[in-house]
Parts: structure tokens; C-alpha cells; sequence
């Protein structure tokens, strides 16, 4: 049995990398799977220990994530490196069940506008499927992570304005549903960090024991100050990828994740250490770079370096 | 007399566009007269009101302001409109007199090291010149607003770390100086949130009725979050430049001046009313862009658009 405490601990922040999944969900170009083991391995010297390592929906749809079982196997051969697998139906869950993946992610809709036109099914049937996570996970021998992530929490494409009381109900029913963790996710980066911070603060009181996981774009440039502000609220899981990769289909040109090593900043800065080193996680972008040559890259760190007290701190 | 009340009222937020001075400081190619007399009269169309319109340093080295007389008649000539002007000496502050503009501002480096090597004096003779300052203003007709800036307040290039008490001390000295406004620069885009939120709430107490204004940098991608921070701890006046125009000298390839329409996108978001319409904010980047070609340009909003509810609101 996976526990939860152990990758997610009270009191402590964790940075997950999500590069690797949702910042490659749009791109034109993939990286080969040693790229992307080298990615994984390369983050991982650089302190970073949580890795969405790819998903299990249809290879057919998405040939990126065709490789999921050897990053699966990159991080599980990492020790205290931890891999999550998005997976959206039985079928999905019990490939990632059998692939040993610590930790398996789902996703529902805050809006039934967005659930039906995205997943084709109503929320309740998202619910339904999360529920049957947790009895598959409950039969499991390995008993893995159930993760939970209410999409288009914050706003969302196609319905526009989400009622914030809507998306906490949601997250009740995932937590009656028996997950470990829940997310709330900022899909298209509508949000400011108000509407972050207070969302965040209702769910974190709702969900008690259980983690809450903010997961935000930069869609609008607020990336940052929304994770500052979950940070505030007492969320002490959030998501980023390297370099910002990840673009939005309902958003052309827009920017993707929050842009990891900025993350990690921004949580030295407010004094919660990540126990990643800043430098070293910029030097893996050179990878992406070099795989992924049409793909911006974001980040003010990656732009500017440490910042001259810190550095001389560090040397 | 210029009313500090009737340009910073308390209570409501004032955005300040410094691309025309701050954005223009250190850039290759520098837009015509006529081009920044349009960005600015375009800004002001879209709800735009204060101005930084230049500055008054020597001609010879800061070529890009000799047309400074042009913009404070430009920004003269519309109602409401509020025009800033940098000064740094005796000389300076008697041209800006001269001009009529309605605003003077001059900067003091929070620490000796940086007064000594960017501005070949000490800080106490900065605020000498502050002071100056103020018995010139009082000597003067229109009695313009007289604001010094405390640079480099948050983390400096060549001391590295800055003592927030220290910062303090000196936006102590400038209000005995008899200063209308105090501002606090994070130069170098060193701070995260809690930093600039502390120092904000500081200097907020200290200076009582006399408004402060957060200048900030996206160095290192914290600008709008260090923003958001700023506003929770009572800061009303902030300031951005377009598309975040303007480099750093001390830092290659950073970005400058937080993104003023994101620093837009933020307040409202927060709840607090700018008047500014980004979407003909956003437009007023193809000038800059056709001007200044090679020079990048950054910010959310022009990427990505304003989400689909907000602009179904304003429809």
C-alpha cells in the first residue's frame, strides 16, 4: 500500500513535475522515450521526487504516452521517486494498475457543459468511475494513490464563470468516493489569486486528512501568484512542468503548467524548502530544447538566474 | 498644487504605465515622438492615466528622452491625464519644473554599494538632492508632486541581500524630506511575495497618509504574484510597463517592468477597479511592436485573451 502521508506529507510542500504528461498532451513533437528517461533522471538529481510520468488513454489518440510502462519503470527504478498515471476509464485504471504506477489520476469536469463535450459523459459518471478506482485500487495488491482532479475548477472554456460551491460538492463526492487526494485545477488559467485562494481554503477545510493538490496554467500570466496564493490557503501540493511546456487547445498560443523551476522559487522564497536545486533543474531544459525545438519555453529563472545573494549563499 | 489625493486617491488602485521612461531605459531601438505620443494617447484611450513620460537625465547619454518636453505636453493635453518625470540632480529637477509636468520622481539606492556604483554618490547625498527636491517644489508655481523611489529595496545586483530595516530608515528619510510619495523598487526582480508583502506592509505604516507606490520587475517571473502580495498589504499604486517592456543591465536577457495589462488582469480580479480595458490595452502593443521590432514582449493576456466569461460580461 502506497501511503500517502509518506509521498505527501503534512506540513511540507511538493512540487510534481507534470511535463512529462500534460506538457506533452499538445505537442507537435515528442521526445523519445530515452529523452524523456533522461528528463525524469536528470529532474531527479535535481531533488525533484513526484513525476506525472505519462497516461493511459488510448495510444491510438495519444502516441506520446505509447511509452507509459518505461517511465513508469524510469521512476520506479529511482528510489523515493514517485509516478503518477492519468487514466480516464476501467480499462485505463487496470492497465495502470498492472503497469505498478504508485499512483493513478483521474479527472472530473467542475462544469456538465465540459464533461460532455471533453469526456463525453456526465460528472456523475466521472464520479462514478472515480468510485470504481478506489474499489479497483481497494482489490489491488499494491493498493496505489487515488487522485482525483476536479478540471476546470476555476473557470472553465465552455460554460465560462464555475460556481465555486459546485466544484467543492464535486470534491465531497470524490472524497465519499474513497480517493487519497484531490486536485483542483485551474485547466485554462482563468483564475486570479483571489478566486485561487479562496477556493483552495474551502477545499483544504473540506477535505481534512486528504491532500489537496493545486494544479494551475500560466494561460494569463497569474500562474505564480495563483500558486502563491494555494500556498496560502494551505495547499501544499502543486503541479508545474519544466519550462511551462504545454500549450491549451481551448486557448491558441496560450502557455501551459506554471513554469516549474519558478515554482520551486517562489516556494524557497516564501520559506517552504522543496529540496531541489534550481539551477541544475533549469540545466534540463536543454533537453526539451533539443527534442522539442518548436515548443516555447517559459521562465524567469531559466531567463535570469539565481538572483547574486542566493547564489553566493549556495556556493 | 498638484493634489496627491486627487491622483493617488486612498482606497482605490492606481496603475501606472513606466514603459515610456523605465521600458525605454536600456532598449536598442527607440520609438519616434510621434509613436510614443500615439502609445500614450491610445493607453489613455483605454483608460490609462498616469504616465511615466521620461526622464530629465543628460540628453547625451539618454537619447531616448531628449523628446521628453513632447510627451509631458502630450499627456498635458488630456484631461486627467498624469505625467511622471525622472530626475537624479539639481539641474534635472529645475528642467522638470520648467516643464510643467505634474510629477518628479528621483531615486535613492537602498544600499551604499549601488548608490556609490550607479549613481557615483551616496545615498545620503540622494537624499540631499530629495530634499532639494521638495524646497524646489515649494518654490514653484504648480507645486508638482515630488516622489522618491527607494531602488534596488528588495535584493540588490551588487550587495546582494537588503536589510528591510534599512529600506525603512531611508522611506523615513525621504518623508522628512517632505516627500508627496514614497516608492519601493524591487529593481532587479530578486523578492518573492512574502518579501515584497512584508516590506509593503512596512513601509505602509510608516508613511501614514503619503501614498506608496510598488514598482516592480518580472526578472524572475514573480512580478504579478510580488503585485498581488503588494495589494493584500495596502499598496494602492503599482506600476508596469506594455508587453514588460524594459531589461535589466545587471541581469542579460531578463524580462523588465511587470506586464502592465496582466498587472490589469490582476486588480480586477482581485476586485479592484482600474478603469483600463485590457483588450484595447492589449492593442496598443502593435506600436511597440512596429517601433521596436527586435525587442520581445512579454504577458498572458495578449497571448491568451481574456477568459470567454469576462468577455461576455463586457459585452
Amino acid at each position: 500500500m502506497t501511503d500517502v502521508q509518506k509521498i505527501y506529507p503534512d506540513g511540507r510542500v511538493t512540487l510534481r513535475e507534470v511535463g512529462l504528461r500534460d506538457g506533452l498532451q499538445l505537442v507537435k513533437t515528442v521526445p523519445s522515450t530515452q529523452a524523456k528517461q533522461r528528463w525524469l533522471r536528470d529532474e531527479y538529481a535535481a531533488g525533484v521526487r513526484c513525476f506525472e510520468v505519462g497516461s493511459f488513454l488510448p495510444a491510438k489518440t495519444f502516441p506520446q504516452f505509447v511509452d507509459v510502462r518505461d517511465i513508469v519503470a524510469t521512476a520506479a527504478a529511482l528510489p523515493g521517486a514517485h509516478g503518477i498515471a492519468l487514466t480516464l476509464n476501467e480499462r485505463g485504471v487496470n492497465e495502470a494498475l498492472a503497469s505498478g504506477v504508485p499512483e493513478i489520476a483521474s479527472v472530473v469536469s467542475a462544469t456538465e457543459e465540459h464533461s460532455q463535450a471533453n469526456a463525453h459523459r456526465s460528472r456523475d459518471s466521472a464520479i462514478a468511475n472515480v468510485k470504481r478506482m478506489c474499489e479497483l485500487r481497494d482489490a489491488s495488491a499494491h493498493k496505489p494513490i487515488v487522485h482525483a482532479a476536479i478540471s476546470m475548477a476555476l473557470g472553465c472554456s465552455i460554460a465560462g464563470a464555475v460556481d465555486p460551491n459546485e466544484v467543492i460538492r464535486l470534491v465531497e463526492k470524490c472524497l465519499e468516493a474513497g480517493v487519497d487526494a484531490v486536485g483542483i485545477a485551474d485547466t485554462v488559467g482563468y483564475a486570479g489569486p483571489k478566486a485561487v485562494g479562496d477556493l483552495t481554503k474551502a477545499a483544504v477545510k473540506i477535505a481534512g486528512k486528504t491532500p489537496i493538490c493545486v494544479h494551475l496554467h500560466d494561460t494569463r500570466g497569474m500562474g505564480i501568484a495563483n500558486a502563491a496564493a494555494a500556498l496560502d490557503e494551505g495547499a501544499r501540493i502543486l503541479d508545474g512542468s519544466l519550462g511551462g511546456l504545454g500549450g491549451c487547445p481551448f486557448a491558441p498560443g496560450a502557455t501551459g503548467n506554471v513554469v516549474f523551476e519558478d515554482l520551486v522559487f517562489l516556494c524557497e522564497s516564501k520559506g517552504f524548502a522543496t529540496g531541489i536545486d534550481i539551477e541544475k533543474l533549469v540545466a534540463v531544459r536543454s533537453i526539451l530544447r533539443s527534442e522539442m525545438p518548436n515548443e516555447p519555453l517559459y521562465g524567469g529563472l531559466a531567463r535570469a538566474g539565481l538572483p547574486c545573494a542566493t547564489a553566493a549563499k549556495a556556493a
